[in-house]
Order: structure tokens, then C-alpha cells, then sequence
């Protein structure tokens, strides 16, 4: 069984992480800017050197293909984004493009020859951090949004992302969607506490959380916080409290889903003042497509129920996404046939394999984050867990490409 | 029985709100600016046209005394603060001086002799909005506070009160705290929606309330909304949230106290991220202090039965004031004796006459607020309820001067 270099691995994240490097250990490398550029650069010029053919698409998504044996066949790929949040992480997005690169030259020390050409892909803008909305590259390659609207899309200085592709160089020739995978799979940090929690070494998942937002905004009666008895009063910050713990209890009746205020604002916000307005936002998750519905059910419920003029929309979705069974359970094997603990998990946080799953067999791979953090300077995973999954993903494409 | 001059009320009502008068009809006029100065003249112009003598303290209060015919007693005063709040009204406290000037014009023209002096005050810096603290003048007038400590207060662009007092040219001679008063009398809007619900012309103030503030500082953790699962959240906005509702519900069980959450901020306050720190501004009163010790308790055990850090400090108090019985008597007499509706409330706002009862036989006199509407442009109340209440001043001037 070839063994990827757990190592070398290492020094790519080292290296990686000086392009946009912050004082506290951390990256700040928003896609498009000339931090993005250089990773890109340095990607580019690492798989070039290691044999492979680079192609560049309409949306800066960058594709280097290792050759296999079989040209008519569809590459297998791989891969995740280079680009991080402000004061973001190193590994984040980072693991499962450099995991490719590190797969690469493990086939070609070994001298490994798949059927399969293997590409590793670094999608753009997966973060949604500097251009609105996340997981842009992937989203417009699978054909969940279309490019001419993407590009026109500003940052808040009015930048196109067109411009920006352009002024680093990355507005590539190639047709969006112009390839088709026979399979796609992500390795990337949990983000979250479950791993490390059971001391579970890999996180074998099985797809990606559905996603509903929703605005509220109630409106009270300002008055007097001395001279208005409590029976009179239309306090919205009370009003908002009962939604606050109401979106707590509905998640936990919707297990495993989870619902978040994250949140608040409070008008006129004075101590001596009964408030009159507060904003609300929440964010409600759930693996399956009933669960969604019946945790937003719910939450008109609670809302009708609360005695206040209160406004609730419904502003954005996303639909689970379910991984393609045989591909899991390739990952599932792997993991088995290398003796690492593994669980499966669904994945709470977006991912490019999300979009991914929409057009070929797709399938991501999870290893223990620290304290559960990412979107943080402090994120991290060991050289070992890193390693571990690096293998995992190696032993997967293995499998996938005996089919 | 002597009666009051209603439109001539009205038409100083009307006169005043020009000093500092908005677009909206609202009053802004804080103490110790330009348009203070220019309501103060006013007043001191009216007064001594009247045949009154003035006196000035060092702290800015106004005495403008019509004599009586035994100098050897103590005068009885009346009166309140002409300054604002920002956008504020047209009626909050000027009311109560407007209605000394008119008992002054009713007792000259109708002949009518007092034993005593009348005193209409002018209290400098009620309102607390430019300075801090709130009832500023009668707190040094009664030994509350100390001029030199308060002098030396300054407002967010650093004036000091006494260059303030200087440029203005209210820094009086006279020693603060220069006479007593046989009785203090203080007619005001009731700022709340007490007397309109229940259709009652008069308020008969036994009191006023007593104040705690408390500051909130709760400390959860910071996570990723999609990947932390419910069990192992440390959400401040959950904890918060059932710190607003325990405020509520004290209040509720400790009747006719009131408790007001008016102040929140939810750290870092991004939809999808559990927030991490939430601060709280929380307001309680009570008639009674041991009703105030009950709410208290009630807090601190509620803050310690939440499952999260939270810090809860008790940063300021104002004990309950009961006003001397007679002097109540006096109001409520008056007010039967006019055939009006009354009703015995206890002040849910602080006023100069808290201060002033801790120094001679106090009472005060309220009318209704149209809404429960003050510190708001809007505020208001009909030339017949204000009429109303200064006949009631009137008579209970009277009535304790036969003592």
C-alpha cells in the first residue's frame, strides 16, 4: 500500500501559510487579492514540475491533471480552495489542495500509474468573504449559478470579479464545466468539535447540512423603563428573547440539526428606555430536507405565538446534499484498511464537494480540528491527522480508481 | 376659591418652546447652553416684572420670591427645570415653573395675600442628558452632592459645569443651600400612561420610585453555527436571553416595581457564528427598598441558576422617597375641593422633589400624558389638563399656608 509523505506534506501547509501570513500564526489571503495570487503562482509552478497539464477556467478555477494510463477515461479528482477568511487558518480549504499535490508525488515516487488521469482542482472563492456568495468557482462550474452574472458581482470597493480575475492573471481560456469527473473527493478540517470529541481520528461524510436563513424584525413601543407598568408595556427585546430561546429548544427537538441567533440589534438600546425595534438573524441547519421544513414550521409557529408585530422572512436556502453511497463507503474502506478510528459524519459548514455532488460522484473526508476552530488565527490539526487523512485520500482514490 | 388664568398658561407654554424649538414641535434646550440662558432671562424678566426678588445660587438654581406678609417664615416653594432633553418636550418640567409664574400673576391680580413667600424654582440640569448626573441643582441645593465635586463635572467636549454656569452668566452668589422651605410642591406630566388609561384628571404623588442599575457581562464561546452540535454550544445570546425574561418576570412577581432590560450587544454579531459575549444595561424600581432587595436577590439567583459566565454588577441605587403625608393631603384635598378626578400614583421617573423631601414636607402633582409619551418631541398634554393641575397647585399652596 503506498504511503503518502507526512512530512513534506507539513512543509507545504508551512509554506503556504507565509502567502498572507498574520502576526498570530494565521492567513489572511482573500480570494483575487495578490496574496491569492501568489499561492496560485506557487500551486501552478509545484504541479508543473511534478508532470502535470494546468488548465485555467473562466472563473479562475485551476485544474492540474496528473495522467493515468487511460485518456478516454474521466479524471478522478480532488482538491478543495486556496483562499481564507480574514485572520483565517492554514488549513482550512488548504489541506485538500496540498493533499493533492502530496498525492501526486507519492504515485509518482512510488511509480503508482492509475487508470485515471487525477486532477487536483483549487476552486475560487469558496469563503464568500471578499465577493458574495460562497463556494463561487465550484457553484458556477457545476452550473448552480451562471458566469456572466458571477463575474459582475463587486467587492465593497466596486472591484468586479471579473477585474480581479484579470488583474491576477487567473481569468483563464477554458470553457466553465468543461471537464466531467469520475468522481470528486475533498479532504478537509472538521471545523467543528465531534472529531476530537471522540477521539475519532477520521470523519467519514456522508453529506452536507441544508441551510435556512431568516430575518426578523419586531416592533415594540418605546416608553418609559420607570414609569410604564409592566402590564402596558410592548417591549421587543422581550419579544425577541422568547424567539431567541425558541430557535435553541426547536433545534434541540430536530436533533441533529442546530439553530443559531447570531445576531441582534436592539433599538433605541438605552438602559432607562423599554425597547422599541430589534433585528434579528438566524441560521437553521438540518441533514435532511423535512427536518428543514418542519424546524421552519416551527419557528412560524413559535413567532405567531409571541404577543408582538413581528415580522419573519425566510432569506436564503440551501438544500442537504446526500453523497453518492459507493464513493462514502470507498472512503469508509480506506480508512478501515489503513486501522484508523472513523466515524460517519454529516458536515455542518459549506463546502465546494456541495455543489460538486450535483454532477459526478462525490464524497469528502474529515480530520480532527483543535478545539473545534476555524474561520481563526488559532485553527489547527496535527502533522499526524493531517497525514492520516492525506492517506485516507490517497487509499480512496485507489479504490474508486479499480471501478 | 381663586382660579388660574388657563390661556395664559397656554400662552407661556407656547412662549417658552421657542427657546430651542424644533421642526417637529419638540423642545431642545440642555442646561447650561445658549437656549437655557435664554429661557432663564425670560423667566427671571417675568418674575421680576411681577415684583419678585431673585436669587441665584452657585449651582444655578433660580428663586424668584413674591412676598408674603410675615418675612420671619419660611416661603413655600414650587416650581421644577427648564432645560430638556435632546428632542424632548415641550412640557417636562417646564410645566411646573410655567405654573409657579401663573400662581404668582393669579395671586397679584385677584388680590389674594399669602402668609408665607412663594418661591418659584428654577432647578438647574434635571435632565442629566449633557451633565451627569440627572437632578443635578437640587442635589446640591440638598445636600445630596457637593458643588465643588459637581462643579468640576464635565460634558463630552469637557466643559466644565462651572465654566458652563460662567458662560452663561448663572453662577450665582447666593450659597447653595441658602433658605428652607416651609413645604415644596412640584407640578409635572406624569410621563406615563396611568392617568389617560384611566381617565383620571389628577395624579396625587405619594412618592417616588426607587432605582438599582445593574450591568450584565456574559462570557460563552465563539463557534461556527453549522458545525458546533446544540449539546455543545455556550451560546451568550441563550443566556441573555433568559437573563430579559427573569428581569420581566421579577418584576411581574414583585408588583408594582418594574424591570427593564434596555440596553444589549451581542460580540462578534455575524448571523452564522454562536455569539461569544453579550452585554446587558438592566433597570428595576420599586416603591419600597425592600421591594428593591427582593428584585435584587431574585436577579442574582436567576443570573447563577443560567449555565454560563456571567458577571452582574450593581453599579447604582436611588432609595425610595415618601413624601410627607400632609403635604400629600394638601394635593388631594385640592383636588377634591376643584371636583376633580384624582388618583394616588407613585412616580415611576425621578424628580427635583426626590431631593427636596429629604429637606422640608414635599408633595407632587401630576397630569396625564397624552400616550404615556415624554423625552420624545411628541409629548403632550391639553391646555385644560394643564390648567387643571395649577389650580390644584394653586389651592394646595393654600392650603398649606393656613398651617
Amino acid at each position: 500500500m503506498p504511503r503518502i509523505n507526512g512530512d513534506r506534506l507539513w512543509a507545504d501547509i508551512v509554506t503556504t501559510a507565509r502567502f498572507g501570513g498574520t502576526d498570530k500564526g494565521g492567513v489572511t489571503r482573500l480570494t483575487l487579492t495578490e496574496e491569492d495570487r501568489q499561492v496560485r503562482d506557487w500551486f501552478v509552478g509545484e504541479c508543473r514540475s511534478l508532470g502535470c497539464t494546468i488548465d485555467v477556467d473562466g472563473i479562475g478555477n485551476i485544474f492540474a491533471t496528473y495522467p493515468g494510463e487511460d485518456p478516454s477515461m474521466p479524471p478522478i479528482a480532488v482538491g478543495s480552495h486556496l483562499d481564507t477568511q480574514p485572520q483565517g487558518g492554514r488549513f482550512d480549504g488548504v489541506l485538500g489542495v496540498l493533499a493533492g499535490v502530496e498525492l501526486i508525488r507519492t504515485l509518482k515516487e512510488t511509480g503508482t500509474v492509475l487508470r485515471h488521469g487525477l486532477t487536483v482542482v483549487n476552486w475560487t472563492n469558496e469563503e464568500g468573504s471578499r465577493f458574495s456568495p460562497a463556494m463561487m468557482g465550484s457553484g458556477v462550474f457545476s452550473g448552480a449559478s451562471c458566469l456572466e452574472a458571477i463575474e459582475a458581482l463587486t467587492d465593497r470597493d466596486g472591484t468586479t470579479v471579473k477585474t480581479a480575475l484579470e488583474t491576477i492573471g487567473y481569468r483563464g481560456e477554458i470553457p466553465v464545466g468543461h471537464v466531467g469527473f469520475a468522481a470528486y473527493v475533498e479532504l478537509h478540517i472538521e471545523q467543528g468539535p465531534l472529531l476530537e470529541a471522540a477521539a475519532t481520528e477520521i470523519g467519514i461524510v456522508t453529506g452536507v447540512q441544508g441551510v435556512r436563513w431568516f430575518d426578523v424584525s419586531i416592533t415594540g413601543t418605546e416608553a418609559h423603563a420607570g414609569s410604564t407598568p409592566m402590564a402596558q408595556r410592548d417591549d421587543a427585546l422581550v419579544a425577541a428573547s422568547e424567539i431567541v430561546l425558541a430557535v435553541r429548544d426547536i433545534a434541540r427537538r430536530h436533533s441533529p440539526g442546530v439553530g443559531t441567533t447570531g445576531f441582534a440589534t436592539v433599538g433605541p438600546n438605552s438602559r432607562n428606555v423599554v425597547p422599541g425595534t430589534v433585528q434579528l438573524q438566524i441560521d437553521m441547519r438540518h441533514p435532511s430536507e423535512a427536518g428543514l421544513s418542519q424546524m421552519q414550521a416551527a419557528l412560524e409557529q413559535a413567532v405567531a405565538a409571541i404577543d408582538a408585530e413581528i415580522g419573519l422572512k425566510h432569506i436564503w436556502s440551501k438544500q442537504p446534499v446526500v453523497f453518492e453511497p459507493a464513493t462514502v463507503e470507498a472512503v469508509r474502506a480506506s480508512a478501515e484498511a489503513l486501522s484508523y478510528s472513523a466515524t460517519e459524519v454529516v458536515s455542518g459548514a459549506g463546502h465546494d464537494a456541495a455543489h460538486i455532488a450535483g454532477i459526478c460522484p462525490t464524497a469528502m473526508i474529515f480530520v480532527p480540528s483543535k478545539d473545534g476552530l476555524s474561520h481563526n488565527e488559532a485553527e489547527y490539526s496535527s502533522p499526524e491527522e493531517c497525514a492520516r487523512g492525506t492517506d485516507v485520500l490517497l487509499q480512496t482514490v485507489l479504490q474508486i480508481d479499480l471501478k
